[in-house]
């Protein structure tokens, strides 16, 4: 539903709050933790606006809101955002709200908030909150075509792809901020005509590009998350690169499904978009009518009307030559979140539907999103098809899975007519050599 | 290692903890998290000494304790166990003998230690442990292969299973401690000869008996834990029950892994005995020679030598006719985990093989225990075929698969010549109807 804070004629007295291309104009908002760089701060809760960090606890030390509004800058004030997000979308609300009306270019607040900012050159972050529970959908339908006919080609998508939104627990101990390095992991390979396998670095690392969806308030044990309760239960979202050993994943992910192919590393963007702050970048959700008509528990009119998100996602690829050259990073695909089979709403309800309880600060990967089209995809192992075609790069140079010292960039944004465009900023990270 | 902890001839002056059959003679000395039941006291660390439990809150009060022990006993006074599991061995150790020598007949402690005791009727347990990450394995090579046989008659298992400990993400959140009752699970379902899938509780609600292992001293992401130093990060085991709804996990499972069919409850026996105390029972590791001998980052002297843990685990049904009839529950299957397939420390070597961190308080479940014989079944997808062949209870009743008001009783104990008899007490919950 649109507010006040989504007008697009809103000016902020940030400045940069207000340039064409800002990823955080005043309609966005969107919540991290961080610290100055290098300092020994607390981390603590901030909102980008602009080139800069709102302290959220000098805010709160201002004392210049009040009500829910500084309740919730009080469960902000701490180095994880879990304790705010369980207050539920009432509090949210109020804060972005205040938070809008303050920022707004001829606020009586400048004085006091100007105080407050510090830039985002000067900060580091850490992960926005306690991941209790991490679980990975696999939402898009191509990615799941394409990479079921490298294994399957006759068979590429399973019978039960179109009626469960399919997806399986992953690993929250190695999930980190933008900026995380990571070794090169190790393990089992097995190479199709080898007798046995042998214990190696990973040749075949990849990345995916998946959008990172927070939990706020969760719910009890038992009680299941109905379709039109679910998106009160979703914070935001980031961007979510969940790094991948193909070959790892090719020799043990039978039958239990995939794991020390993606637990040595996955890197979140350090700001949390909110639900509210997208919401006039919803978008219709459809099926095609060949296709099976979903369930009821995962079927309503709202969910049909405005259950997508039309985030625009792109994946770039920074190698050491190009670090030492000083040359832009290289293209590797662009894809929209809009393209998702199932949306968040019915992975809500449908990871509630058997009772499991999801708690505040609790992730989904969306799974990885690509579009219909080739250079959609969002895995090299796509884009390369299975590593058979090599990606040429801007600068000349080939790949088609990751070499030490590739870095991974992804960016996200929303964009169109009548609204002001907002954006997730990035999330970046390198894989250095094995050990 | 043995050491005067382990020797059987010590008597306590708790006198149920020289009872033939306790569970917990001063041998054992496994911890929980407590309070005296229905109390508003804070939940806190307590270690089981015949049939009562022993505060460990009013034993570091009682300053009967100095240096390492002491500051254990610091970490133990709080409502989770991690403090002290992160401490490591050292400190569990000088706990553990601080402990046996103040329970011994002619302690000089008995006075002050005598106040700080609450009988085990009186009490109720948490978590011992806040779980951070879950992991599910899959070493019964019996379990694999008849569950296998059930999907695959001519193929049971799979080409990676004697090289890869498969395992498994779960889910954390929805784990609880002896007592649980939960709601049948509703999910998705397709008869093998339906069309379509629909909406509908599980029809085919098991259990699987495991030994659940918790991690003590964690790891740093990128630093792989070695076979021999595997058990310095394993704190102790508990008995384990992970719940599953095989109907829903036949549907949804392909091809990411268990997902809805799980993790709608989990539970967990309240005591962790530590591995220090199951030094007595440690057995053996062997492989067939017709079999692959494992890579060499899972094989060592010391593993082959000791690595295996002789432990006996035997399920118990009771039906709410045997409730209501005062009848005691019906045997179901006797296992032990000395039959695993993989050691508890080629589990966390190949976990962190790749460089995943484990964190104190993580927990792996062994994966189900079934033993050669099919009545060693750890659950009743087996005992019962496949819900072929229905089992019939001591009162006569009959179960393919559970009913509503079924409760799950799982024990576990080490018995052998030349050592004091130790016991995991018990874990129990019970199903409730659907929604």
């Amino acid at each position: 539903m649109l507010n006040e804070t989504h007008d697009p004629s809103l000016i902020s007295w940030v400045e940069s709050a207000n340039q064409e291309n800002t990823d955080f104009p005043i309609q966005n908002l969107p919540f991290a933790i961080f610290r100055r760089a290098g300092s020994n701060e607390n981390f603590r809760g901030g909102v980008a606006i602009g080139d800069e960090v709102l302290d959220l606890s000098a805010v709160k030390a201002s004392g210049i809101f009040s009500g829910l509004a500084q309740d919730a800058l009080q469960a902000c004030d701490a180095n994880e955002l879990n304790a705010f997000m369980d207050m539920g979308k009432e509090a949210w609300s109020a804060l972005r709200l205040s938070l809008s009306r303050a920022l707004r270019t001829g606020s009586e607040s400048q004085a006091k908030l100007s105080t407050c900012l510090i830039n985002q050159d000067d900060v580091e972050y850490s992960l926005p909150c306690h991941i209790g529970d991490y679980t990975d959908f696999y939402t898009s339908i191509y990615h799941a075509t394409a990479v079921g006919k490298l294994f399957r080609p006759d068979n590429p998508l399973l019978p039960n792809y179109k009626w469960v939104p399919i997806g399986y627990h992953g690993r929250s101990s190695s999930i980190d901020v933008s900026g995380q390095t990571f070794k090169r992991p190790k393990g089992q390979l097995k190479a199709p005509d080898a007798t046995e396998p042998g214990l190696a670095p990973c040749k075949r690392l990849d990345y995916e590009m998946e959008v990172g969806i927070y939990i706020g308030k969760g719910n009890e044990l038992g009680e299941a998350i109905s379709l039109d309760n679910a998106e009160d239960h979703v914070f935001g979202m980031c961007l979510f690169n969940d790094w991948s050993a193909r070959d790892i994943q090719a020799w043990e992910y039978q039958p239990l499904g995939p794991f020390l192919a993606k637990n040595f590393a996955s890197t979140v963007s350090p700001w949390i978009v909110t639900t509210e702050a997208l919401a006039p970048f919803r978008t219709n959700w459809t099926r095609d009518e060949a296709d099976p008509q979903p369930l009821p528990y995962l079927d309503s009119a709202h969910n049909r009307d405005k259950g997508g998100f039309d985030v625009q996602l792109e994946v770039q690829l920074e190698t050491p030559k190009m670090k030492e050259a000083g040359e832009p990073a290289s293209h590797l695909s662009l894809s929209n979140f809009r393209h998702s089979y199932w949306t968040v709403a019915q992975m809500v309800a449908h990871h509630s539907v058997n009772g499991c309880n999801l708690r505040p600060g609790d992730m989904f990967g969306s799974g990885t999103q690509s579009g219909p089209e080739h250079e959609e995809a969002g895995s090299l192992l796509e884009l390369s098809r299975g590593g058979k075609e090599s990606i040429t790069l801007d600068n000349g140079e080939t790949r088609t899975f990751l070499e030490d010292g590739d870095t991974i960039i992804m960016r996200g944004w929303c964009q169109k007519e009548g609204a002001k465009r907002i954006g997730f900023g990035e999330v970046a990270s390198t894989v250095i050599p094995a050990e």
